[in-house]
């Protein structure tokens, strides 16, 4: 077993299956060493874990917990792609888009629910730049959506 | 005639003029085997097709056509980068923002209309990885703004 | 001294110090030849310049001259993680993020703010490909929010 499932393992953490292929976009998409993981929503057993703006629908912590969720997925979509947690060697980038109510200024919390678990996950090479705002809406009504940038080996 | 030109002409469809630069940033930057283009609105023959949030002044069908010409107005850009659409062997990414009314939940209806041009384009390479969300307003009031990441022959 | 370096001083600009990484995400990230700018708010001397929506809080002039910080402390992290700003030799992608009322559509003249000093600073190699949208807010209430792709030597 790698590092990363390993660790996936001490943390008790099990990756979803990887996402069908939707439509004329794809989950994720490799170009080089780079991995390119499509906009995430916290989806779970299929469905949503929360629909609405933050705060007003959502709760900053619910929101946290989402934005988690929506990291899990991708780094599913990302073994979709590359076919093994364990080739994915850093995480470049994290893009974060909260559904927000007009004054809401917390975006960084959501998104660091996110950027903890990738920390949790890989360590000093899941550490990332990141860009957090938001958004008016979101897909089906999301509260929070995330895609990342990862790097894999060869 | 390279593939994706062959494609063009049996989509019956005539890429605009390549973009002029303007001003300090410019339509498209290639680095590497990378070429970003900026984020594209639905400029056709010098106007915008369409302004107006989403689904309050520009109806879910129109906004759709538009993320379409913004496709073609990005290729359009990326061509005037790397001389000849047929050095375009993928697409990597694409960003969609959706100039939204609160509320609305069909970002991803909206952005089709670019990743399926895509796909007529350039086939299973066109397929991409994705992110659309809301934006509470975008550039000269338009309707959507698509940008790409695509990737090139050497 | 090299030329990057040299051209900060003709222009009078002095870059911030790097900024300390912050919990589980950081300023900047490389990969490959590609350093990932994290989103950057207009702070200065350790506060924002100007907080709330453009243009219902904050001025276009005001806007603009934050997105112009936003730059000199993205070049600032980007040194932080490749030592010499002089290592940096092209920019590649500005995506920037107004926070706006509804209805605004000046973003692009925001956000030349912040293509305008990195072509300054870079000229030809500093104009770059870009996404300007609407944010209907940002972390900390920042009034627009700037992130940077850069390319630097080996």
């Amino acid at each position: 077993m790698g590092h990363v499932s390993s660790r996936l393992a001490e943390l008790g953490i099990i990756l979803p299956p990887a996402p069908a292929p939707v439509a004329s976009y794809i989950p994720a998409k490799r170009t080089g060493n780079l991995v390119f993981v499509s906009g995430q929503l916290p989806m779970r057993d299929g469905k949503l874990m929360a629909t609405g703006t933050v705060p007003g629908a959502v709760d900053l912590e619910t929101a946290q917990r989402c934005a988690r969720q929506c990291v899990l997925n991708g780094l599913a979509a990302a073994v979709g792609v590359v076919g093994d947690v364990d080739r994915i060697v850093s995480v470049v980038r994290v893009g974060g888009f909260v559904a927000a109510d007009p004054g809401f200024t917390d975006h960084p919390k959501v998104i660091n629910g996110a950027s903890e678990v990738l920390q949790e996950i890989f360590g000093e090479a899941g550490r990332h730049a990141r860009a957090a705002v938001g958004a008016v809406g979101l897909p089906l009504d999301a509260c929070v959506e995330v895609e990342l940038m990862l790097e894999v080996a060869d």
